[in-house]
């Protein structure tokens, strides 16, 4: 069908302002290719929790799962936390019960953004790391263990994940392969050197890569590539990893590009898949119209391709090509964020980005 | 006593090349100090396991534990693994056996070597993070447990360690706001948002920063921490984290400024230290004399220091610092070593270095 429910959930702080810059995109941008989006949104996060001491109701999860995807702003808030000290995370939440075990995050040099490093071939940087977002050390959010004396968490790699987690990065380096017209290559990031779980993973990974004979596959220690994430970031292609890992290369990789508001990201499993910018509340902008929606246009933008590649319909897919162009022309043509020392507020990121797509 | 007994455990590849090149730095150094330095060389590492089956003779670690500190250069090689697919690596052996719980790993541009990042201040950074090394996930190591389909390690923090780790930090920082003339702070990175072992580490080291008033003290999550080392690495200056984070986050921060050739190491407990470059064994260089050892002299004036804080006298702590001076002003003067693309090899910047110390 050509028609589909997105379930929306703006979350807190600047979450909330982001989602409405997209969603005011992503209107007309609908109408012009002849796609149905019906959007509902659903109430969840740390205010809600602070409310009615629930982040997440079972309602909004409901629907959220029944929906054909999910797009989210962000959720958190420093001062609002649980019982066990830790924050309020329904992102998590649903990582974890739709099985949303592949965490794409595309990390892309925008021209027009800066880039951190001084070298200039950091222009060119164009890789997409795929953090396991369902086990790894995250298998213990909320089990941890806590005594007078010490605490401790368990970290686990499972055969079933990783293969699935390999083969959705095989299949997406080949995918880019087909795209940018070069070899794909993925490059699993782990710590076999020193634990027995990561050999393991490793071993998993060598397994999946024999199935793609067409893409190069490769290993490399999560320090080392810490280091070459610095020295050179546009020497990789796909990068699968734990989840904790994951979540530390992907902020390192961030920055690189223009920082976390130029992050989009996807969590994808086989059923279900939820899109968001990879940055947080942002409780120090919050409320001041300053927040750069650029993360979530493009996180909308990887929502409407995925929809394509499930059957929506080619117009989808079309769509999504021409939101991220949109983007990426708008900086180009001189739009500068705050988030970028620029003085242009998140209405006039809406209006850039309308302005391209040609209205 | 101003005469102090070294263990060297040169290593493989590069490390044996670096620890030469120290070490005849090191001889003429201590003598026009009138410093006693005796150094006893020590095999271990992976080829010795390859040759012997043992990659730490215990002859070997009793020698070192009855020295005064311990030099270390590199170990492990690739292909040289243990049965459960994990590398030979005795430094981790060496700061488990002797609790070399402050793995100190400091982070400074030194003028003339080129730094990755694009903004001016990067030319400032001088930060230093102090990687727990004692437990944290390396706890695990060679106890994962691994069945046919999946694997689990475990992370853990204690208090002691944590206490200890804290106190060493908070230390580090006012010794360092002393001589730069300026307040210290120090910054926990931990992911306490998530897990109930970092809200634990979070609020022992709350409770140690109660007993330094004069030093700053803060928390970040580590996401948000290799960001901002990535955006803004000089506003940092004392960084202590779990072992994992600080194994990523500190080849991370060696790339800001040059590489793992100019990234010095200690490990320190409260009887025994390790000095080591930050770097491994390099085998893509190996045995072609062009191995950096600043990382490795770095190291050996961080030990100078330390031996002159246990009482070895003024002479070490003159000597470590006329040995920084002369790094800085080997490379201040056009030293360039090849891996910031220079020509110069291991020989030349020993040359470079003593002329410097003068002769
Ligand atoms: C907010 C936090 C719980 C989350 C995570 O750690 O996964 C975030 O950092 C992310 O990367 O999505
Ligand atoms: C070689 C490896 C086992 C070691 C570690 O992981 O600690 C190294 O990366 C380090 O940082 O000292």
């Amino acid at each position: 069908s050509n028609s589909v429910r997105i379930a929306v959930l703006p979350g807190d702080g600047i979450g909330t302002e982001v989602t409405e810059a997209t969603l005011a995109v992503l209107d007309p941008l609908a109408r012009r290719h002849g796609i149905g989006l019906s959007t509902e949104a659903l109430p969840a996060g740390a205010f809600h929790y602070q409310a009615t001491g629930d982040a997440f109701p079972e309602a909004s999860f409901r629907a959220a799962e029944s929906a054909d995807a999910i797009l989210l702003g962000a959720m958190g808030w420093p001062g609002i936390r649980q019982a066990d000290g830790t924050e309020i995370a329904p992102q998590l939440d649903l990582r974890f019960r739709l099985g949303l075990y592949a965490g794409v995050r595309p990390v892309r040099a925008i021209p027009g953004v800066p880039v951190a490093l001084a070298d200039p071939r950091a222009a060119t940087i164009d890789f997409v790391l795929v953090r396991e977002s369902t086990e790894g050390l995250f298998h213990s959010r909320g089990k941890g263990l806590v005594t007078q004396d010490l605490a401790e968490e368990t970290l686990r790699i499972t055969r079933a994940t990783t293969e699935k987690l390999s083969r959705f990065s095989f299949r997406l380096a080949e995918r880019r392969a087909a795209r940018l017209g070069r070899a794909g290559r993925v490059t699993l990031v782990d710590k076999a050197n020193v634990f027995r779980a990561f050999a393991f993973m490793r071993a998993v990974f060598d397994e999946v890569a024999t199935e793609f004979p067409g893409v190069e596959s490769g290993h490399h220690y999560v320090d080392a590539m810490a280091l070459d994430l610095v020295r050179r970031p546009w020497a990789y292609d796909v990068l699968p990893t734990e989840n904790m890992f994951g979540d530390i290369l992907s902020d390192l990789a961030a920055g690189l590009v223009g920082g976390m508001g130029f992050s989009p990201s996807a969590d994808i499993g086989d059923e279900h898949a939820v899109f968001q910018p990879a940055h947080g509340t942002a409780p120090d902008i919050a409320g001041q119209g300053i927040a750069n929606p650029a993360a979530m246009l493009l996180s909308a933008s990887m929502m409407l391709d995925w929809l394509a590649s499930r059957g929506a319909g080619q117009g989808f897919a079309d769509a999504a090509a021409e939101l991220d162009a949109a983007v990426d022309a708008a900086f180009a043509g001189g739009l500068r964020t705050t988030d970028i020392g620029g003085g242009d507020g998140t209405a006039a990121v809406v209006r850039a980005v309308q302005a391209q797509l040609g209205g």
